[in-house]
């Protein structure tokens, strides 16, 4: 299992080049990275803000993925899409990675 | 609070009718209505596929609630969408209510 610092320094490029690309559509509030047991590898919030919201999100991602092979063995989350009144949390995982976009839901694009 | 038996029966029939008109959209596989502890009070699946998924999905609803809260103090969960390879679960809650429906994303119109 990849601990965030063996990740390659060539993904590390793509990830940088990612969150850049997505930092930069209107309404993004913040993009993070992280690992599927919820370690930081890239964040565009504050330490703070950081460590609070990737504690709960790999939880909530890692409750919700096990009850998708629960109610089907063959079936795997894509997608997690959590909308509130003020905003709007898109986490879209992938094996190692979790990919965390945090979107004002009014003034996106 | 509302025991799901106290529930008024205008407040069925609407419910039943709501039911019946999302049931009729294509790729549309089952809807349930539930109060906000996973008690059911309408479902279109049977009844062991409804208790199973009443339980995990109330769960999951009241974890993303909190951590929304958590967030923010002046945020609320206004909707929960569940993506995985098969299928999609979508929650909406309100005050007292989930509805739950769940369906085939490639057939969904």
């Amino acid at each position: 299992m990849n601990s965030p610092d063996a990740v390659e320094s060539s993904t590390i490029a793509e990830m940088e080049e990612m969150i850049a690309r997505i930092s930069s559509h209107k309404g993004v509030e913040g993009v993070m990275i992280m690992d599927r047991r919820g370690a930081i590898i890239q964040s565009t919030l504050d330490e703070e803000q950081t460590s609070t919201h990737a504690k709960a999100l790999s939880d909530l991602t890692a409750k919700a993925s096990s009850i998708v092979g629960m109610l089907n063995q063959n079936d795997e989350l894509t997608f997690l899409r959590i909308r509130s009144k003020q905003r709007e949390i898109v986490i879209s995982p992938d094996k190692d990675f979790l990919l965390v976009v945090l979107q004002n839901p009014k003034s996106v694009e």
